[in-house]
């Protein structure tokens, strides 16, 4: 695959992977496992174990969008909405919002 | 923005938003703020509220991308490395795996 991989193509991927399977399994067993994978993310930074969280980022990624799949919503677009090209709160870049 | 937002692209927006705070805050309460963020998403999902899921699932990944961020790991190479166009575990596509 090449380098410079967008959002449409990773959803589109995961739909055609997995997009079947989430959708016989359903919406909230597929949020669970997204939780789940969430968990094992958790663990990794716990650990501090870098090469294992590289895997569980992939993951997670993978499962929220498997979730997006499910419910209809573009990736992309939900992320460009809500992060464009600024802090939706602040307006500014770095954000400047008080913690 | 334009459309078809790159992985690498949402990654550099992030740290340039964020990542002065999230190196800051550090790596433990970050990974913690990303899980409170998955809550946020089970609960949109369990409500079946497809607006506020959208938005949660851009915070989410954002989220994500903090934690990534703070590990120096790159998100892109993370989920090809993970799903190069086919399931890493039984290598089809559409994935036969058992569940």
């Amino acid at each position: 695959m090449v380098r410079k991989m967008k959002f449409s193509e990773f959803q589109k991927l995961i739909d055609d992977l997995y997009g079947e399977r989430d959708r016989r399994r359903g919406l909230d067993r597929t949020a669970l496992w997204m939780v789940e994978e969430v968990g094992e993310l958790a663990e990794a930074v716990r650990k501090r174990d870098r090469e294992l969280a590289e895997e569980e980022v992939a993951d997670v990624i993978a499962w929220v969008v498997s979730v997006a799949n499910i419910l209809g919503i573009d990736v992309e677009k939900a992320v460009e909405k809500k992060y464009p090209g600024k802090c939706p709160r602040c307006n500014s870049i770095p954000c400047r919002c008080p913690e």
